[in-house]
């Protein structure tokens, strides 16, 4: 391990849309170093904010306390083999497990709980951020970093992170199907999705401070089955197959209230 | 028709959510009259601020230029049967056709699109109304009045309206189950579900400037069918139907791409 007591520094690799966020937000916080990319000569063109961090040469992260990998599961073993053995290496995925990381020295995961995407803002200071090591002085190092930064950091080990981030894929990446078949649906019928939005929005907000269970309305929710037949009426092929899976689901939930 | 070109005095039956939220509203732009309710000593200890607004009689309706029927879809045609035949009275349903409502004059739609719990601030101003009445005054004149108050008010026929209220089924009723079933799986695991609330909030956010098509991310975006798998194996029972559903439905919607 390297020698020191605190994560001072970061060079970060990768700038797609977690180590643009995390780029930006370090070089914020004055402590992002380097940031590894290939396609050096393009990015520097559209972030000059950057200019002088890019780098397309692994050897520039040498001296960073902590590397952050932020590059696609499938190359993060490729990666990590490349960089300096005595920099503490963290990757930053919801799906790899500690013991998948075929290097054992020096590593850690420092993995985001957020959707991220390049455009618009991003709070990042309130995602939660969880931390694991094998070697637990990292631990407490990326622990104490993090915590420096961000409202929420814990300790979770790969297991318990992945089912986290399955449970992130029924809140994002199904909740954001959602929209898309409404949206597909409403222009079926030349409607307009924007009339959704602060429907949209009020959804996610209720559920800060109610439970899901207590937020649930709807004709699955009222038992209203006139209703729920004049909408399987409406509706075809995997939007009806979904609306009677969802609709029987909450039925189920609820039958016993 | 009551003899009026212009609705500035509103009255309101029921104080469910949303006769809740549309009397607070209404009130705070002093143009709210009277509230019917039908267990009135109760709400006027609860709620003092309307204390002299509540009222159990029918009668005291009269004078309002317009009635905002708030009550349960089932109890629309009992109450309207109720009302001064001369008021304009208008339901705030999604899913009750203007063609279900016995009386046939002086009648309306003034739906607000959006998911209503007493708890919570509302930012009412910015909620889609949809208009609607069978006769093209009453209709202008409801236009008119919400557009006074509400950043988006349309004129929208009942067919459309409740494809609308479908629509909203499936961002709003559905999402939320989501919602629920994450937080379900998270308690089986001993997780914390609030560690997902500003990923919930974000996808919510994210929706109101990219296209649900642009923002969709995941394992089955990315056709990971390794992390499908390893999801698949941690699931069971109505949670791995839902997965299997769902992401199918994602690998199919791009797998042109």
């Amino acid at each position: 391990m390297q020698e020191t007591n605190k994560i001072a520094t970061v060079g970060i690799i990768g700038f797609g849309n977690v180590g643009f966020h995390f780029a930006h937000f370090f070089h914020h916080k004055n402590c992002l170093k380097k940031v590894f990319v290939r396609n050096i000569l393009a990015l520097k063109k559209e972030y000059p904010l950057l200019e002088n961090l890019f780098t397309n040469d692994f050897n520039e992260l040498k001296n960073c306390d902590l590397i952050l990998v932020c590059v696609n599961d499938d190359a993060v073993n490729e990666i990590i083999g490349q960089l300096p053995s005595k920099c503490i290496v963290a990757h930053t995925s919801g799906s790899i497990g500690l013991e998948q990381i075929q290097r054992k020295k020096n590593i850690g995961v420092f993995y985001p709980l957020q959707t991220f995407s390049k455009n618009g803002e991003l709070h990042l200071k309130s995602v939660p951020i969880l931390v694991e090591s094998n070697d637990k002085s990292i631990e407490q190092l990326l622990l104490k970093f993090g915590q420096h930064f961000f409202d929420k950091v814990i300790v979770l080990d790969s297991e318990k992170r992945k089912l986290l981030h399955l449970a992130a894929v029924f809140v994002n990446n199904f909740t954001n199907h959602l929209y898309f078949q409404a949206e597909d649906f409403l222009q079926q019928h030349q409607l307009d999705f924007d009339l959704l939005k602060p429907l949209i929005l009020e959804t996610a907000q209720k559920i800060q401070t109610t439970s899901p269970k207590d937020a649930q309305t709807g004709p699955a929710r009222r038992k209203d089955l006139s209703i729920i037949d004049q909408h399987k009426s409406v509706l075809t092929g995997t939007q009806k197959t979904m609306y009677e899976m969802l609709t029987n689901s909450i039925l189920k939930t609820y039958e016993k209230l």
